[in-house]
């Protein structure tokens, strides 16, 4: 940067994560615009490429980058392939076209333009140096042709402007002046299930028909279609490897198991192996295979749990007792937050000095499972291990099998939170189950859906889950849970569920204040009505259909929040360039009608400043004349808490019959 | 950053500008606050230590950071010594702080510690191998003395909590789990005129007392007691070297001069030499040193004229013809931002291959004016120069003289002038002139006064200048005058005006709808009635000396705009963290009396909620009692459009008879 050459300057390259620390995200088919500032000193023109290429490529794209004010510069590439890519710009000051614009201004102020030609056939000439081939030729006819005087002035001023010379400017800058961004951009590109998933998540134990009996694969493989009619497309089941015995919690957490306790299977490890292991009762590998596969038939795929933790009865304690921490007594450190203690888990020791050894079987945990047909992984806990270990594991995992995906289970702190999605978990539980009221959807998901957050943090919305079942649908009754599915399905473009306890409404916590269900399946079979008719079976799966019909939905990236009068009415919109809309109002209220005034933000909706237009109710059918920003709504929980409206805007005049597309 | 071992992770310092790419700038005792995100994986807790050095330094100094929520530390340093200093973080988890949390909660929830005392003995013991002398000793005296069963567990837990032993804890981290941030921050260190300075501009050839004669150095020093007399502390002149002949501009920018037109000081180089020479009729290298040394008798400095162009009769142009670019025809490309011509004046070649030669010849021309004894250097038009040039040049030049201050006269588009700043010009010219309205005060103030545009960007308010005699001058009268004075002086801790055509408030353009003066100084040599009575001199005088007495407006820190509810009246308060608080309200109509309520912000002003206090306004001596947040204002801009209050908070009670310090 020292020579006074290199004249141009580039600031301020987005998207950016940490100074280019971390990769952003993106699906395939996804756009990544980049915009940078590019200047120079003086009156001269500048100008910038962007360039970019697949990690597998050793050719980088280049394309053109436009000014859009204030020194801005922008282009955009769209990602196809799964993996890597670079993005990267390049700037120079160009002189032919700093030339072009003098001599033409020169020229319009009738000025003496022959020694100002003769300059800009010297630089083509320069250039030409440059070029191979025709294009080089071209080049040097178009200075010739310039400064030849047999020519008329007018003629060679418009050869001057010529679209093809100014292509040939952007492929031959002299390099000793061009400017490259200190270090290429980085974009990690998934498969679309990263962006848009609608996950189920249920007990295999509790799948059995018959009452009282453990449930097997056989059994989860009978409740496919169940799954699958609901519009869910992937199944996530907590941990199928054996379960420990030591010190093993019977129902609702007690520390004493009797006989018969099935223990918790986040509690990893017994006799019958670890973490490549399945818990016998469960089935045989073959079994899950099936199941695997049974799954895909139906649209589905299934999640494995990853929870890199043990029991006193894993077989890496007797094997692995280095990967422990020992205390001083000579026993291997439990789990503890003090003063609570979890003497039925051992935690991974990974500042010890075999820390890379446990790294690299770790790792071979998911690339067994990898082998077996799983693709998605949801992380128990990942805020516990240390983030370098996860960004190395990622990083291999994704360099082989960049269709792999990493659900991150940090419910802590946000900074925390935010690490691990960088670092390269592809999708993150969050803070949703606890935002409940307008501003505090507002404010956080607003964060969420602006860069650079979301960037990098793909949020994964739940309602409920074995551990949260919030206060809201403990005490919310039927429209409670038909609020908060309506916001997890409209706001995330994944989110997934817990159930059968949540289409069937369980919202018993163990006490009053905790979060904890009754009688919880982390620690006992539980049985479900599955046909029950009160279930929200049916409405989940309008939802569902709903999101999978509408583009808007199946994306983060474009969401608006509009403003109301009535603070139990949430208004947000998604919306996509080419004018698809929905428009998303929910009573947030389970208790009452709410009714009011919605102000809409109608440029956003790609909607005109006036005129009507129509809202379709999504749910419910029922279809409504809007005209301007300000429309009113009513919303009685106890019908149907929200609207979901496909915005149809309206394309002909009153001289046609049908007034909507 | 792949090992597990080093858990700990660091994020976000600030301040930073373009990730580290340029430093932030302080001014001799100045704090600099350093933030950080710092946090790592599960319940451990973590240091952070800030780091900083002044260059000339080897050893750096260490100061822990605080925890001030969300994972933010804090800690701060105060800069001395001019020049360069370098900060930096590093952070680790802190085992024996996570062990002494967690034993205490143990402790007090009655669960036996025995072996966990044995644990924190022996993460000390280990910490003593890396410590030295008495620091170990302690370290393993403790050790020994917490699992000292002889002792009483209670005074055991005592000990595990003392203050010293947590100091030694920040001193002996395990080298091998400690994160250093990447690559230290700087930090430019200047004296304090850089940051606090007033500047007064004039043509030394208007400074003869005898009319129409060229006015010399000698002149100029006999006028240096009427410039301090207004209280400036810089004396800018434009450039006082050989003027050119050929192509000189007549009076108004005539193109065609006659004899004895002056010509432009800017215009320089001729048969008398050039950048390193005096123009002849000014006086002699020995008057010019000695103008300096009066002028710092009176308080005052020289600023000098830094313009780097040559008219076709500077020496460089026949010694240095490489300098230069040659057009097609033999002839040096004069300047022109087409289709105007300036022919006059000849641009530097930067980017010609003797472009190293140049740039170490112009930085000689600062060194020799710095050997002659000058500090300050008002650049002209350094954005029309590389910017790769400007950031080696004030490098070097810093690297032997930091007490050098370079102001950059780039008016031109934002991100450009934000460059300069970054790359090492230490006071901006900046918008001031075009910012008249309410709300383009608190835009563009705001945007000044906030990082990280505050931690490079040290704006310097000129009203006027010999390019810029802006519309509002030319139509507001002496209210005018007087208003866009008060806002200069007051928003800015460093301003300047261009005299006497300020004081003596000459308004007249040469055409209507330009901001051109008529009869510029630029072209001609003029006189001026410095003596008139109408004068501003005195308000001058006054405004300037209540920037001496208060130091709130001697930064650029703490600006505050508060609400009015008339957009004539703009108000805006300067406080320091000491509690010192300055509060300006201008009436910016100089036509019409304006009235209407500030609503104070009474947390920034550190002011109570209710209760009175005095507003003791130092333009008219005027006092007011006032009462909570909402305060009345009116202000007759025929007598005086501005208040400048200050604010003395109540510190008795009606006890007392005095109530206001």
């Amino acid at each position: 940067m020292s020579s006074p050459r290199v004249r141009v300057v580039i600031e301020n390259i987005t998207p950016c994560i940490d100074c280019g620390r971390f990769p952003i995200k993106r699906t395939s088919g996804e756009p990544v615009v980049v915009e940078a500032d590019v200047f120079t000193d003086g009156h001269d023109q500048v100008a910038a490429v962007m360039m970019y290429r697949h990690d597998s490529a050793t050719e980088w794209h280049r394309a053109p980058m436009k000014a859009v004010g204030n020194d801005r510069w922008r282009a955009e590439f769209t990602v196809q392939q799964l993996g890597s890519y670079q993005y990267s710009v390049c700037a120079w000051v160009d002189h032919l076209d700093s030339w072009r614009r003098g001599i033409r201004k020169k020229y319009e102020a009738r000025q003496d333009i022959h020694v100002d030609l003769k300059t800009g056939a010297l630089i083509a000439e320069n250039m030409a140096e440059r070029a191979h081939g025709t294009d080089a030729q071209r080049l040097r006819e178009w200075a010739a042709a310039i400064v030849d005087t047999r020519r008329d002035l007018e003629a060679r001023m418009a050869l001057i402007q010529t679209e093809s010379i100014r292509e040939l400017e952007l492929r031959y800058p002299d390099p000793d002046i061009v400017l490259h961004w200190d270090t290429p951009l980085e974009v990690e590109v998934d498969r679309e299930r990263a962006r848009f998933s609608t996950w189920y998540e249920m007990f295999p134990r509790s799948a059995a028909a018959a009452p009282g009996q453990h449930g097997t694969f056989a059994d989860v493989q009978k409740l496919l279609p169940y799954v699958a009619s609901m519009g869910f497309d992937v199944l996530y089941l907590p941990p199928i490897h054996p379960i420990g015995t030591t010190e093993r919690k019977g129902p609702n957490n007690n520390p004493q198991a009797s006989a018969g306790d099935p223990g918790s299977p986040w509690a990893i490890g017994g006799t019958e192996g670890g973490h490549k292991s399945i818990h016998p009762e469960l089935g045989t590998l073959e079994d899950f295979k099936q199941l695997i596969a049974k799954a895909g038939e139906l649209g589905m795929e299934i999640a494995m749990d990853i929870a890199f933790q043990t029991t006193p009865d894993h077989p890496y304690v007797r094997e692995h007792r280095e990967w422990f921490l020992e205390r001083p007594d000579g026993t291997i450190q439990y789990a503890e937050n003090p003063p609570k203690k979890y003497q039925d888990i051992y935690p991974f020791h990974f500042e010890s000095n075999a820390g890379e050894a446990l790294a690299t079987e770790l790792r071979t945990v998911i690339e067994y499972w990898i082998s077996q047909g799983i693709r998605i992984f949801r992380v128990d806990n990942p805020h516990t291990k240390p983030f370098p270990f996860w960004e190395g594991l990622i990083r291999e995992i994704r360099r082989l099998r960049p269709d792999v995906i990493f659900l991150a289970e940090a419910f802590t702190r946000p900074k925390v939170m935010y690490r691990l999605a960088k670092l390269g978990f592809t999708q993150s539980y969050n803070y949703f189950p606890w935002r409940n009221t307008k501003q505090e959807l507002l404010e956080y998901f607003t964060e969420l859906s602006r860069p650079p957050v979301s960037d990098f943090f793909r949020a994964n919305l739940w309602p409920n889950t074995p551990d949260i079942l919030p206060e809201y649908l403990q005490y919310g009754g039927r429209p409670g849970f038909m609020i908060r599915l309506v916001l997890a399905a409209t706001l995330g473009a994944s989110y997934g569920i817990y159930g059968p306890p949540f289409e069937l409404m369980d919202g018993r916590a163990v006490e009053a204040g905790k979060e904890e269900y009754l009688d919880s399946e982390k620690y006992q079979i539980r049985q479900w009505s599955r046909d029950n008719p009160a279930s929200l079976r049916e409405f989940i799966a309008l939802v569902n259909r709903i999101r999978r019909d509408n583009a808007p939905l199946q994306s983060d990236r474009g969401l608006k929040f509009h403003a109301t009068d009535n603070d139990n009415l949430v208004a947000y919109s998604k919306t996509r360039d080419n004018g698809d809309a929905v428009l998303v109002v929910v009573n947030v209220d389970p208790h009452h009608t709410q009714s009011g005034w919605v102000q809409l933000d109608l440029l956003t909706l790609h909607l005109p400043d006036s005129g009507t237009f129509q809202v379709h109710d999504l749910l419910s059918g029922a279809r409504f004349i809007w005209q301007g920003p300000r429309n009113f709504v009513s919303l009685d929980p106890g019908r149907a808490p929200a609207h979901i409206f496909r915005i149809r805007t309206r394309v002909r005049s009153e001289r046609d019959f049908d007034y909507f597309l």
